[in-house]
């Protein structure tokens, strides 16, 4: 794995190799639930294949796009595409046995959840963002992928009305803003976001955390 | 308010103060609309906030990302993000009495269209686009952020079937270069736009003025 | 046609008056799809004309957003916009008449998708970019611009659940890719991506040729 070079990505500044495996990680169980989307809706395999991508890369390409951080990471890295698509094509043959798996799969949803996060603050300091929006690029990368795969099934995004998800990105943003700026080191800084974003999330899907509902009633209107 | 500075905004060559106040004023109302459809689909605190922001800087967004006109605005005034946040989460504390406050609401929006419209059409210029971009531009900035408040809500954009509001920002848009070509001063050109275009959208809302429709009959295939 | 010149676009090295002429004939057909898409959402006139402009430009904006690829093709054209603005209101003129086109309308629109997908390609490579990456270019022109049209209309994109189409795109761009990389002349290519490409698309639409479709059963979960 060594020779393997994430630039212009800014992994250089972290723990490249952790990192890396996380991420990878990260961008296979997002194209496993864009795969899932996908097959509710009765998609074609191509279908599956776009919302997959869309799903897994689409966030970092919003966050890039918005950032002005060109060329955009998966455009630079194929292998991104070959890894997600193959994940959203075996989740159509293993679909059928996923509910097995479903404990696994929301901890490595979790955990993509917190790196999608940290990468996205990471790349919004490198080009010298303010703090809004290096925490706004954090919870783009996190979260608007899934909003996109949302968008495209036809269904008002699952983040704005379940479970703390956003919140997660948002804490997990936070964190590791303050804990840089504590000035500690890159491993205790990634242990500390982890396993905090990792608890969090998990906790929140167990006891159904959620924030307060806003329901405007038309009949005030 | 003097120290103010919107570089890389184009209000160095309008009367700065002015347009800010009403930029203001507009990215609020639009803010609170967005919160409102927010709660029309009951959804979070989270979505809120987000169909906040997105109803207010994402036609501005949109329009940089087409222009090209990097670093997007909103990137460099962190205090433009502060100020819809609040916005639309004050909107969720007062819902249930704006209905008093309807009329205000709806020249608040007129305003903010009008502004929207100009301020596109000003930083495309800025950028040497030719006239069809220009106006495009100035309706991109104007209209999208609505638009995309709407696509994720699941709802059919209301501006592609409600009472003329792209047809203000159009003529808005012409009429505000039309001034430019006679080499109008800068001020009597904002005060022509802004009682033309408001005029023009409140009459059109008070006596449902809307524009043809076009109806295609699935039979006819 | 002689004084046409479509920098920056990339058809210099391409048999650049015949990819003209049938890239003005893609974006019309995309302009009529678009427009009788919003006639089946009653939509009003600013809405045809949106959606038209939508679906014919919308792909192309994609592609060069994601590519870095400023400024954006359109925005140096505006007679492109002048087109696709005709194209889509003359469509609300004949709709009631179009059933009798029908035949002809596939015909332009498979024209288009193929023509769609080999600028796509060409610009990408012009940009250095990889295969994966040209290939995604090409599709990225070829269908999103209809994704986008269902989106604002607000159902699931078509080309997710239909006959082949992206399959189209996809099978062109490879095809594209390899004639290429034998070095075969421009023209040899050209007529080779145009007669296999339509061919395919009209087969699959007389035999309703379909992807396999992954439906996933809620009760799995």
């Amino acid at each position: 794995m060594d020779t393997i070079t994430l630039s212009p990505h800014p992994f250089s500044a972290l723990n490249l190799n952790m990192m890396l495996v996380i991420y990878l990680i990260a961008i296979t169980a997002e194209a496993m639930s864009g795969a899932l989307a996908a097959g509710r809706r009765r998609m074609d395999i191509f279908g599956v294949a776009v919302i997959a991508s869309v799903t897994a890369l689409g966030g970092g390409t919003i966050r890039d796009v918005i950032l002005g951080n060109y060329p955009i990471g998966w455009t630079q890295h194929p292998e991104y595409l070959y890894i997600v698509l193959s994940a959203g094509l075996i989740t159509v043959l293993v679909a059928r046995y996923m509910h097995h798996l479903k404990q696994i799969f929301l901890v490595l949803d979790a955990l993509g959840l917190v790196a999608f996060s940290v990468i996205g603050c990471t790349i919004a300091l490198g080009l010298n963002y303010t703090t809004a929006v290096v925490i706004i690029a954090g919870m783009l990368t996190g979260i608007s992928g899934g909003v996109v795969r949302d968008v495209l099934c036809n269904q008002v995004p699952i983040v704005f009305r379940r479970e703390l998800y956003a919140s997660v990105s948002l804490f997990v943003c936070v964190l590791f803003l303050i804990l840089k700026s504590f000035g500690l080191g890159e491993n205790i800084t990634m242990l500390v976001c982890f396993t905090g974003g990792v608890t969090f999330r998990l906790l929140a899907i167990r006891f159904h955390w959620r924030l307060p509902v806003f329901s405007y009633d038309s009949r005030w209107e």
